[in-house]
């Protein structure tokens, strides 16, 4: 493959049923997230469904981070897509552990890139696509 | 597994250079992709990067849906998370394929739930979560 990212996916079991059930909350724990991996915001949006669970993405300009909650099971599905070099997914994924007071549950990493028969890592160039201001948030 | 969803990790590779940087056509592109599955639009983001490239995310009742792209090496990495019996996130796979005039690429697809020594499929509830009115790409 000639790499250009990696790609948690994340299974948060046994959380916090409140925590899973507060769009606020989530969406400062994502948020805080990608900061602590090293990763540029450049959108979120963040949704509560009724009568419980929430879906939110952040939008970073070395790919996205998302998740979607199910409180009546304490659980979330959560994952890290990022590119470069100098972002590290596994502190996000740590501290949304954390953050979610999760006891069990799993992640797998995937490669991310175009298909290929030699192996190569590709220049991702990040700073040349960031928005002038940060509209984090908006 | 106790299994909630499905998550598809596509590379499109080889695609149409001018489609990979137009943030319009990627727009209408990935919501109708949604529209094939079945799956319910809540809320779609895209952003243009300078130079060039494309992130976007279209949030649906049963997940999401991302596009990121590098038009430089005619690559877009989309991910299709569908949760729920009544969606089939191929066909949004397969229609994203011929919108961005894929000629190679890969398609992995991955459970997702709890995890769990025993395999199960749970009730993912949508339609108790849908907003009452669709507010798709405000």
């Amino acid at each position: 493959m000639k790499k250009l990212g990696r790609h948690l996916i994340a299974e948060y079991a046994d959380c916090s049923e409140e925590h899973l059930n507060d769009a606020k909350f989530l969406e400062a724990c994502m948020l805080e997230a990608v900061r602590k991996s090293g990763a540029t915001i450049v959108r979120s949006v963040f949704h509560q469904y009724a009568p419980q669970g929430v879906s939110g993405v952040v939008v970073i300009a070395e790919s996205h981070m998302s998740i979607h909650t199910w409180p009546e099971y304490k659980y979330a599905a959560v994952d890290f897509f990022t590119c470069g070099q100098s972002v590290d997914p596994m502190k996000a994924y740590a501290y949304v552990k954390e953050q979610l007071q999760s006891h069990s549950g799993s992640v797998r990493e995937l490669d991310r890139g175009i298909p290929s028969t030699t192996s190569e890592v590709l220049d991702h160039k990040p700073a040349a696509g960031l928005p002038r201001t940060n509209t984090a948030a908006m």
